[in-house]
């Protein structure tokens, strides 16, 4: 039999929990007979396009292990987004040539929306062409926003760590309030869902727990009404914690980050929302204050990944070889929640051209009355979501990471410019 | 045996380890029979000024076993600073008629150098006034700027987080580099000292690891020299991780945080330092960048809390009675580093009057000629600090904390305002 090559590429916004993926990848394909070799595109499908293909078979085995609890994009990802056929035809004529050089049969590509309809348009284009490749897109993203599945890997493990700041700074606040600080602010991903800013009130148990107000992109802003909340939590509670997604915008759609308030010494704002949401607390208010952004910190925090997340990161991996193996084409493995009193799961799949480009905002029911808190329902989707601490190991107090080679697969064909 | 109690009080910033100095307190003091009761006061001086005093006997020995794992101040803290007592008779007198009118034989105060100046005031005015009071003052800082000891509980927690947080976001940026975010900035606490920024250079294990950059309050900001220093930085390595101080300033010594700088478009620049940092980055080079400012996160991280720091700050409690018991005064127990081959570590002491308002910066030895790393003289020292993960019990994914009931001691004098 002919056995041909795996590709895998890794794309977009990186998460703690992507390389567990790669992991799952290159272990079951190195497990079948009618695949050769795993190459990986080195930061992703710009990668390929250049034809710099790392092949994994060349790395220590040891060291492919610590995928698993390594975060970031272990071979590099990109943000490229393939245009259509039509208007970028040079690219699809590129990748098929790389496709046929590298005899490469099967292609992973393991990222959100954007690059699920880049999966798809790669598996329609190879078969018009004539030289087939299996393709077989893997959910990803911390944002969560894929439609379909019941949540994406990477999503978890912020969740977790959102949920667990929270909790954390907000009896750092607590205990500073009487003499000092009386607001905190944590700004947090998301883009336009607001998932990563809802995991934030599962650090909440009782009544007046912190966090008091969450911003959400799909609730607009109104100042006066969020003001008013604050000044009565400070007089409820002694302190306020906001946690804001960088998606929260006004009613006219305008991101609150962007929208160039100026203080009353005339200074204009610059930069995140949690700075511009903290100077409207203290020039409205006069509470004293403190903010964080935890950006990167957030996606990349292996230290406290969800056992469930990395679970589900691996499973998607698995599947989508075994989907591969079983004939399947232009579908993604999905996580499917099941009926049941406990939370379990299963895989289950998702046609590419049904997945591709849609965002999956929060429910309405999934957001409280007054448009600043998640309600039961919503707790009890996100919970079992950060169930399980997979910790990583550690060596000298610090988390030991995967070290590769990235060893290139010897070129074939002349440079392209990407 | 005429008893006496015990005050304890929580002062200024908290950490993620001060309140396994409050449970190594009343847990030594519970076992003492020449102490009675253990009170504490309610968000500090300030509460103990206002005869609000929390009776730690009507506390769950479950929850007050909880407050090893619990960040933050229990027992709530404050920034108010007693001055002389020529200037401020009134709050001397106070203090002194509410430890007679509580029987309070000894008093602990849980602090940086501010509060151990207070302390020793304290010390000298009771016996002054006839009523002497045992006063121990017990350090706490997490910027490690207390002189004589050899670091500062709740400083090693803080070094870990950073550390393995800038390994972790390092390897985020690494992997979007290629076609998008070049440059990340990570902001941290830190106050005049550079301890915790220093701290990040831990990540590093191999030449060109990051972070490439740390920006020192103890060295003044160059800014052609750190512009041409991320520009090499991302020529060679594909990418630059930079960490700032909060402390960080230029040649007259202003802060980079309150530089007022303009950016090309006119617009002044409000708030921290990272995003200052990320302006220059961008405007100057052109570099796609992002930023994170860990603020609280950093400080209330107790789930990633350094084994070793949360062993010393449970045994600075435990000493700060025993001396007490021993009839010393005055004084605070320090951590003192064994002359060892492997780092070990015993309880010292030092007089408050030697500690107090001294502020220890970093070496020049432990900063690179270049004024932008650390040296290996400066990883030995920090490295210790760091070890062991002290991983919080978790229920439903999220840490446990200690609920405490906080039960008040009846009052018996008048109010006072603070």
């Amino acid at each position: 039999m002919n056995k041909r090559n795996a590709l895998y590429a890794q794309s977009g916004g990186v998460t703690s929990v992507i390389n567990a993926t790669a992991a799952a990848v290159i272990e079951t394909a190195n497990k079948s007979k009618r695949i050769d070799k795993v190459y990986a595109g080195k930061n992703g499908i710009v990668g390929i396009l250049r034809e710099n293909l790392i092949d994994t078979s060349l790395e220590d085995k040891a060291q492919l292990k610590k995928l698993i609890h390594t975060p970031g994009g272990a071979f590099g990802s990109c943000r490229h987004k393939l245009k259509d056929f039509d208007t970028n035809k040079r690219e699809y004529q590129r990748l098929m040539e790389v496709f046929v050089a590298h005899n490469i049969g099967y292609f992973f590509y393991n990222g959100g929306g954007d690059s699920q309809d880049t999966t798809n348009k790669i598996a329609k284009i190879t078969a018009d062409l004539g030289f087939p490749v299996t393709c077989i897109g893997i959910p990803k993203t911390i944002d969560n926003d894929l439609p379909y599945t019941d949540n994406s890997p990477g999503f978890g493990s912020v969740a977790k760590y959102i949920a667990t700041s929270t909790r954390e700074a907000s009896l750092d606040v607590e205990s500073m309030s009487e003499t000092s600080t009386k607001v905190f602010i944590l700004e947090v991903m998301g883009r336009h869902a607001g998932w990563i800013a809802a995991s934030a009130g599962l650090a909440a148990e009782k009544k007046n727990d912190a966090p008091h107000i969450i911003l959400f992109p799909e609730v607009a802003f109104n100042q006066k009404k969020f003001l008013n909340k604050v000044k009565l939590t400070v007089k409820t509670c002694g302190y306020c914690v906001i946690v804001v997604s960088e998606g929260a915008q006004n009613k006219d759609g305008k991101f609150l980050a962007d929208s160039g308030s100026v203080d009353s010494f005339g200074h204009a704002q610059l930069g995140g929302v949690a700075p511009y949401i903290a100077f409207l607390v203290g020039d409205r208010l006069g509470y004293k204050y403190h903010w964080s952004v935890s950006d990167y910190l957030q996606r990349s925090a292996r230290h406290i990944s969800s056992q469930v997340d990395l679970d589900q990161a691996y499973a998607v991996g698995k599947a989508a070889v075994k989907m591969a193996l079983s004939g399947e084409n232009a579908v993604m493995p999905i996580i499917v929640r099941k009926k049941s009193k406990q939370y379990s799961w299963e895989i289950g799949k998702a046609k590419l051209s049904e997945v591709a480009n849609f965002e999956k905002k929060m429910p309405k029911n999934f957001i409280t009355k007054d448009g600043f808190g998640i309600t039961q329902s919503c707790k009890n989707y996100l919970s079992p979501l950060i169930q399980g601490e997979a910790y990583p190991p550690f060596k000298d107090g610090l988390p030991e990471i995967a070290r590769l080679k990235k060893r290139m697969v010897r070129k074939k064909l002349k440079n392209f410019k990407v």
